[in-house]
């Protein structure tokens, strides 16, 4: 039995020793992040939540969190990229829509006419989702993402989409996931969309996806039943619906939420405001060489009340030039 | 070295009993079913979707099983168990309400007016409803449900609510866990109703809850965020409701579905009308003794299209009666 007892000993220190290396505690589980206060930060609440028997120790089921997409899991300039999608959808569904060349804000987009797109507003937008995001089944929906994800590339960097992701996140999203978290996308854009990749890019499975919807009908059609896309809004999961996506669809409060525009201001809010130890980080985009560098005069992921009243309410502030090693993979 | 393998033999060996014990492979994993047609399948089924290389193999992160609640996880007699919940709150809350003695559907239930209920309909039902599950935050709502919950009694039996689960549903949950499932309720009651005990009494977190639900609001109060419950319907999880309740949270199509009236028949359509192997199972309330016996002409619960069309459609009919050796824990 001694020879038996010191065996499993040793079994269960070489499965502690990698537990630890896997776990991110022999090793750096943020390798693309400098070290600072950023950094520092985010892996003190780590530990403080998993300590067991610690004051701030969170049970597993209650370790979420919540990450917004645009902006802080991927880029989002020159526009959101799902807005690029849908222009994409407009040229190549404009053959079969001759009235599209002279009706706004289908022509300006025929045209590339920016100026005219902007002046078409919220409303020409809506109208653009609209006309190339319903219509169909979600499974023909999922393809037409899937496909044009797999061939389109982005207008300045030239690279696929779905490789403008930050590497520091990835890293973030692991080692909350390898510290028993449930790492959940809470998007201003469509689920839809952002489902057809999270898990793939984001290890996020699409039932930890919230976001924006439109309304869907069941139907059987030749007696195969199929869920349509309508064109009508269900729910727009941004500022204030934020908070109320989260409830909605997880309906546990976070206790950690990585976000990076005034658009996610209610939700950063909603998760740092409860009680116990609680994570909020604002990535900044001040980063005009790696990446791209606006935050209060953007038209796109505007942030200045997070700036402005952050630090006191004990947000986290990252700066993408100065806390990253790396942007992209 | 030798005598080390040979430990470790003896400890892997010792493991994969005890997994084999506590996946139900060894032992019967589904005790308080009689053996019989319906257990069979469900059995089959599992083996057949975890069978690595075998043709209907599924990969862990697509083993979705939803299970409708009322009727299916547990009792729905004489009136849902949230209906009975709003009448008590209805007599609870009547001294702030003087009006309601004069008012229907509310006098009707402070005279116990089952008749006058009955006949103020689903638009009285909604009144109820609304009058007594809104204008709180969603804390204040999860605290009154939890109380009742704590103290309330069936009327006929006596027992508190969530008493009334069934023994051989709780061992289906579980033998589906233990086979890499994540399963889910899909409830045609209040989504923040049934998160308040679906953790508990069905290991089911808040997060793996699809139901009806109001609108909510995010408000600051007094420099403390909540979210307020309103008066308004935001979604109906019912009927051609549940496929696109499914689509909306999960955002992946089940592979298994336990329903057990006509109210589940388009969630059990959507699931079982897809290739590979597919589980839909309907439990037939016909148990007097034991529980009670409706289907085609109970008010609550009825159940003759999936009794019809189900057999065709290669669904299992369980039998109460017959399929179940004990109803309750």
């Amino acid at each position: 039995m001694g020879a038996r007892l010191s065996t499993l000993a040793s079994v269960g220190a070489a499965l502690a020793l990698a537990a630890a290396t896997a776990f991110g505690q022999g090793s750096d589980p943020l390798p693309s992040w400098n070290d600072g206060a950023a950094k520092a930060r985010i892996v003190a609440f780590v530990q403080a939540v998993t300590q067991p028997g610690g004051k701030d120790f969170v049970a597993p089921a209650d370790r979420i969190a919540v990450f917004d997409n645009d902006g802080t899991l991927w880029s989002e300039q020159p526009a959101y990229f799902q807005l690029l999608f849908a222009i994409d959808r407009v040229k190549a569904l404009a053959p079969k829509h001759p009235e599209w060349k002279t009706k706004q804000p289908f022509k300006a987009v025929l045209e590339g006419d920016m100026k005219a797109l902007a002046a078409a507003g919220e409303k020409g937008i809506l109208e653009l989702v609209m006309a190339t995001h319903t219509g169909m089944t979600t499974d023909q929906f999922a393809a037409v993402v899937k496909d044009w994800l797999a061939t389109a590339r982005h207008p300045r960097l030239a690279r696929p989409y779905t490789d403008l992701v930050y590497q520091p996140m990835l890293e973030a999203l692991a080692y909350l996931r390898a510290n028993g978290f449930k790492t959940y996308i809470v998007s201003g854009g469509g689920v839809e969309f952002v489902r057809v990749f999270s898990e793939a890019r984001y290890g996020i499975p699409p039932e930890q996806v919230v976001g924006s919807s439109v309304r869907t009908k069941y139907e059987v059609r030749d007696g195969k039943p199929v869920i349509v896309r309508l064109p009508e809004i269900d729910f727009i999961d941004d500022k204030a619906g934020k908070p109320v996506g989260i409830n909605k669809f997880i309906g546990k409060r976070p206790i950690a939420a990585f976000v990076n525009s005034d658009g996610d201001f209610q939700m950063l809010e909603w998760v740092t405001a409860a009680p116990g130890a609680r994570l909020g980080v604002l990535v900044r985009h001040d980063d005009a060489a790696r990446e791209f560098a606006y935050d209060r005069n953007s038209h796109v992921g505007r942030l200045a009340r997070g700036l402005d009243e952050g630090p006191a309410r004990g947000w986290t502030i990252v700066s993408m030039q100065n806390d990253w090693k790396r942007v992209y993979p």
